[in-house]
């Protein structure tokens, strides 16, 4: 059985900013899957800050990156449509690395099978990335315990909303910043937030001490930007900062300087970045837990749907910009 | 027995620098010592950075400021010559909190008896927080391993000169900073270390590349500045960063801007600041790890030793303009 089927292939390096033409669309057509081989028919596809560093070659990156000529890179959710892999019989739902592509041939490697009661939104909103990145930044590293205060930057988007959850699940006080009102409203009145600020507020530093009398024991960081400039003031002794993301930079083509580190001494701070290659054998745990959050209403997401696989080239600088209003995704 | 002796207090605060009208030179006198206590008269004196700050409100210190009108706080060596105390007999040598004075009443908490064998100018360069400083920073903190690279700021320091020569013993690859080409040439010709770079060269940057050419597995902060806005390039995946001193900027107005955090992130960076009363309960093993290297002749030290009490008030600051050849301390 052949399919023609749409892709989409890297054909250019970003400059600043990912613009159209960096990507060609190209028609494709299926050929017979070997032994040990699965055709999976991609549902839904995620969209990631972490995409532009896959587009642009650095010798300092935790991952290669995509080659130019290549599918791009990206993590989805699909059905198993012809199968000669036992482990994946045909009609089986699974999730790894698929990339812009309605079709894609795997060996299986990789790949995760999906239990059929979660929808495909939750996995790509908890299961996937976003819950493994908070789960792993919180607990494993942060090390968060009850009654601690955590700060969240970006804490609307897909790895912050998933970090304030747990973290109210585990009994910590949760603050969280986001880029608009709307989104901070999300956060206290549907995600159970103690307090959200609006990082673009004048009164910004003021309105971060009132919401933390306590002082801040943790800092998940997603942003960069405004919010990192007040942290160290509100960090307290042995406080610990978990750097996830930095997307307020990333597009930048001179990055903002940081705090000076005078604080980290007198405050004894522990700072770790961290990347999700590093920790994915922990990925059966996480989702195991992120699963039993879910399953007890624990965990509440919102998705950002886009239609079709075109809609990527240009939905993805929605993440750049703050317009996505939850997990971003493209349903195929 | 009534000894008339010489004290400095402290009778106002720093704004910026450390001057001579901070200080109020008095004449005491001791009265009789209760059950229990000691009267020691101090021989040797220590001169530290982390004075400036205890001279210093500051409720995110980690140790109260000295109190206006009390003598002003110092570590150092000094002889029991009178005892109410079994722990102390008369003719001990013990080290401790003294304070800026010649005689010191003490009821032996916080003193530690030394072996007679060891000078008093190595144990305020080895044994005491300079040790202590330097193998908490490098062993418990940054899990120095033998083969990994390092680069120490501020090398040449009291600090600095102890972390390369236990991590040249421990079996790493060693590069130090200073300030002037004689401290580079004590690091490489005396103590051993790979390399060493006056870091007032307009081709830092370069000079670093070239003696770290497998990168940085460890950075040890004692100065901030010019050196710390390098190291992020040279860190390699998983480097850590202890941070101990900023001295580059203690007596900054506005203190300098740190680095963008993406490398935090890109590489996995850990960054942990320490100071050393969190680690005081570790001073025993610790002193028996650095008296093994100093039997051993593994460490070699170096004093700035100035002559009587009162030239602590001009000398303090050979350590924030860098004049200082050595650990810097005072003779009584």
């Amino acid at each position: 059985m052949s399919i023609e089927y749409t892709a989409i292939k890297l054909v250019k390096r970003p400059v600043l900013n990912i613009t159209p033409d960096l990507f060609e669309v190209v028609k494709m057509t299926t050929s017979e899957i070997d032994d040990g081989q699965i055709l999976i028919k991609q549902t839904h596809m995620s969209l990631d800050p972490a995409m532009k560093g896959w587009m642009t070659p650095d010798r300092e990156s935790y991952i290669p990156p995509v080659e130019l000529g290549d599918v791009m890179r990206s993590g989805g959710v699909g059905e198993v449509v012809e199968s000669k892999n036992e482990r994946f019989p045909v009609g089986s739902r699974v999730a790894g690395l698929m990339g812009w592509t309605e079709y894609v041939v795997s060996d299986g490697t990789g790949m995760n099978q999906l239990p059929p009661e979660v929808p495909s939104e939750a996995v790509l909103c908890v299961l996937a990335t976003p819950g493994l990145t908070a789960y792993i930044g919180l607990i494993n590293i942060g090390k968060a315990k009850a009654g601690e205060t955590i700060l969240i930057s970006g804490a609307a988007g897909s790895v912050g909303s998933m970090v304030g959850q747990i973290a109210k699940a585990e009994g910590l006080t949760v603050i969280g910043t986001a880029g608009t009102d709307e989104k901070c409203r999300w956060l206290t009145e549907e995600l159970g937030f103690d307090a959200a600020i609006n990082y673009k507020s004048e009164t910004l530093a003021d309105e971060l001490k009132v919401a933390a009398p306590k002082g801040l024991d943790l800092y998940f960081e997603n942003t960069g930007g405004a919010v990192q400039n007040h942290v160290f003031d509100l960090m307290n002794a042995h406080g610990r900062i978990m750097v996830c993301g930095m997307i307020a930079d990333y597009n930048a083509e001179i990055p903002a300087a940081g705090p000076n580190w005078i604080p980290i001494i007198k405050k004894r701070l522990m700072i770790q970045g961290f990347t999700i290659p590093d920790h994915y054998d922990k990925a059966p745990e996480v989702m195991q837990a992120m699963g039993k959050y879910l399953m007890e209403g624990k965990i509440k997401y919102r998705a950002h749907v886009l239609e079709g696989l075109e809609s990527a080239i240009d939905g993805i600088n929605l993440l750049f910009d703050g317009g996505n209003t939850g997990k971003l995704m493209v349903k195929l």
